[in-house]
């Protein structure tokens, strides 16, 4: 197989080695997944980009609707009095909202916020909707944007308005409401390896990093190509913070007046940016095939010669009636060497060249874009072939992605080692931690560093706190994370 | 077949006779549809709302698509500078927009608007992106939520925020723009029969009521029980009244620099309220089936009797198997009659009674919601001939539908009884116009009445305007409206 060097596309395309955050910023504009807007902070997410969060949200919407979620709509403002109900939560949140006015010429008596979030705006229907323990539980999601205003910002990872969902959930006992905190993160994990390829490291945040409100947030996180990580998802067991906050009551079974525990979680467009970061290489974007918008593109070669385009068609209905994505590029007005190119910058996951001489051989020639492998497969029976290896494609990816991860995954138990390695080799650093938050902030005010979560899986890597010394209490992952 | 009296039900929905603003308000809250938000006008959709919406959103998304539309997102907020570029725009709706001035605790530069619509950073956006003909058309659309501040609000009909999609094209000619803009306007016409079983006029708005910046706006618009009519789906051919504001360019075929067309078109959760302003009666809502969450409910009778549930289960798993939405109530803390009366208010189009006897005889009770016949059905085949039977309450309800509308059809030549037939028996009324906005703005303010559309379907009613006197320019359904 010969093939051109990276170095031909790299005209486009920062190489990542050289400037990962300009290589980011070169890849989502070059392919049209985002724009920055008029308003600073704000994206564009042009189709491209969105049709990757359709993807996203049917997923997850289906595994919502599986668990016995339904959706609903809540207000987009959100008075400033029910924000201040809960302490910690507006303490967290008031620096980053922005403030309505005014509606029409008339100034509002009572500001409204933007909602960077709904727990209030929610426990206040709440409040007014729960009777009885009969009721419980309350499933309820909402697919909308939030906005939260942000000074550095960075399409998907970081903007002042992105797109997410948020379940928000009642039941009767706190183990209800851990059990399906718990359930709610499977489904974030599930969906991100078996959507995305994504390999993740799921647990429970430090008190410091944990939402403003949370009795406990537990998330997912990923590890990048630059050796950063990736909140991927959260899902916070609220206990009854907010249900005594916004004196939500219902009659329980002894009769007696309860407060309901409580649940939150979301994903947002965010995942978009892990996408491109675990998986992209300096050629573009490379597509897990269950999220890619286009699964196959169809080139035709020599398309003008008798029987071409014809054939070329016979492959793409044969592609979609099997419910595959698939694109036949037969505008003339564009060679097959810039369609590769252009493809391939664009993470599609197989390209199918089909020329005179395949035709007359019986066969096409399939290209993956994530090892640039080619074959030449037989025309018969291709569709299945094809199904068969986006399939593949996927669990490739998804183990390249776990293997890469482990390569910068590095156990260490003295401070000197973790400042090395952080300066020199970033990754995840699986050490003992003291749980103190003081040590806990020490470092990061010192490195950069953050702790990512206290894994599900713990392992005793030790006895002592490396950054302190004290009697060791949890094994954490630690990164520096966007 | 003996059934109770609308009497039975009236305890909890006031008669739409006695009282429509009334009844309308205590369906909706009683079917849990939507509720009141703190924040005035403002409105909660309920789960069992919301699943409306997504059934619409469904219909009305797989349809762009085929008409090769994609979807994007622009952002929430948009800079006063950008909202006034055009001018009539701009005046159309700076009255009705919430201000957004302070951003965490700093006061903004420039106030920005929540999007009332998205013409502006839209074509902000398109003017930036845009450069040769080869790029056109584009077709894109968007699901969001809108914010107009409005004074008086009605849940669905009129609220101050609420969600719709709005779709935002460029053509290279008048003629693909118009052609894209009827297009649209059909695929909403299509969606109100198909889906919503809602028959639609179809026309050209007048001048006065056409959105603000466009060249002409095409409407659908249905009559409600009550006589008045709601507008349903708007389609705007903009021309180039923005690309010019905007400074949208392109290299045209000859190598000159062009302004593109353009067009937008938007439908919303009002057509919720339009369906149950259209099929409800005193007993609740009625809900079309290919809309309705929940098509078939299936209430066991004595249910504690052995194999009676195991029976009504597997009904169920044979009703889903074909794809339809199957609700089996075996909640034993309600009575069959309670839940007769729940599921007939919320317009379940099929009820399936099943009880022993039934069961030994062979066959099931199945009571349609709207018209209340009850049949006994062979247990033998019952997949098909509920799948059969749903479809034939779709037709009979756009029917019936049809032929409330044009019962409350009037042509009319003089103002007299056009003042007469609008204080008493309130409906559409067909009658010829000159064509003058001072004519139509007189007939408003002196009855309150407006001219709904200019129809596709013309008929020469007359020669002269019967508000006027002038020589009559156009045949008009006009009435009251939401």
């Amino acid at each position: 197989m010969a093939r051109e060097s990276d170095k031909d596309f790299v005209k486009d395309i920062t190489r990542m080695e050289d400037d990962f955050a300009q290589w980011y910023t070169d890849v989502i504009k070059k392919t049209d997944l985002v724009d920055y807007s008029p308003v600073k902070g704000f994206m564009v997410i042009k189709p491209y980009g969105y049709a990757l969060w359709e993807n996203i949200q049917a997923f997850l919407d289906r595994r919502f609707k599986e668990t016995g979620h339904q959706n609903c709509y809540f207000p987009l403002l959100i008075p400033e009095s029910l924000l201040n109900k809960e302490k910690e939560h507006v303490e967290g949140f008031a620096p980053e909202v922005a403030w309505v006015t005014h509606g029409g010429s008339e100034e509002l008596a009572e500001r409204l916020c933007v909602r960077p979030t709904s727990e209030t705006i929610i426990c206040s229907m709440y409040a007014k909707w729960l009777n009885s323990y009969r009721d419980l539980p309350y499933l309820y999601n909402q697919w909308c944007s939030v906005v939260r205003w942000e000074k550095a910002t960075r399409p998907f990872l970081r903007t002042s308005e992105f797109l997410w969902q948020e379940g928000h959930t009642l039941h009767e006992t706190m183990e209800q409401a851990q059990e399906e905190t718990l359930q709610m993160l499977g489904i974030y994990q599930e969906m991100a390896e078996d959507l995305l390829a994504i390999p993740m490291v799921a647990g429970r945040k430090s008190d410091r990093e944990k939402f403003a409100g949370a009795e406990a947030t537990y998330t997912i996180e990923a590890l990048m190509h630059d050796g950063k990580a990736l909140q991927s998802g959260t899902s916070h067991n609220l206990a009854q913070h907010f249900t005594k906050a916004f004196d939500i009551t219902y009659q329980g079974r002894n009769n007696v007046l309860e407060y309901p525990y409580h649940t939150s979680w979301g994903a947002s467009t965010r995942l978009i940016g892990g996408v491109i970061m675990v998986h992209g290489d300096n050629r573009g974007l490379v597509l897990p095939p269950r999220l890619a918008p286009i699964q196959v593109v169809i080139v035709p070669i020599a398309q003008k010669k008798a029987g071409v385009l014809e054939h070329a068609r016979g492959i793409e209905a044969e592609l979609k009636a099997l419910g595959l994505r698939v694109k036949l590029d037969d505008d003339d007005s564009n060679s097959p060497g810039w369609k590769f190119n252009e493809y391939e910058m664009k993470g599609v996951p197989i390209r199918i060249e089909v020329g005179p001489r395949d035709i007359e051989n019986g066969v096409v020639i399939a290209v993956r874009r994530d090892t640039h492998e080619k074959a030449s497969l037989e025309r018969e029976g291709l569709g299945s072939v094809i199904a068969a290896l986006l399939d593949t494609i996927h669990g490739d990816m998804l183990e390249r992605a776990r293997k890469n991860r482990d390569e910068k995954t590095y156990t260490i138990d003295n401070y000197e080692t973790f400042k090395t390695v952080m300066a020199e080799t970033p990754g995840f650093v699986k050490t003992m931690w003291c749980g103190d938050m003081a040590c806990e902030e020490k470092v990061k005010a010192e490195t950069g560093v953050t702790i990512r979560c206290i894994p599900f899986e713990q392992e005793q890597l030790g006895d002592t706190c490396p950054f302190c010394g004290k009697p060791a209490k949890h094994m954490v992952y630690m990164a520096k994370a966007y």
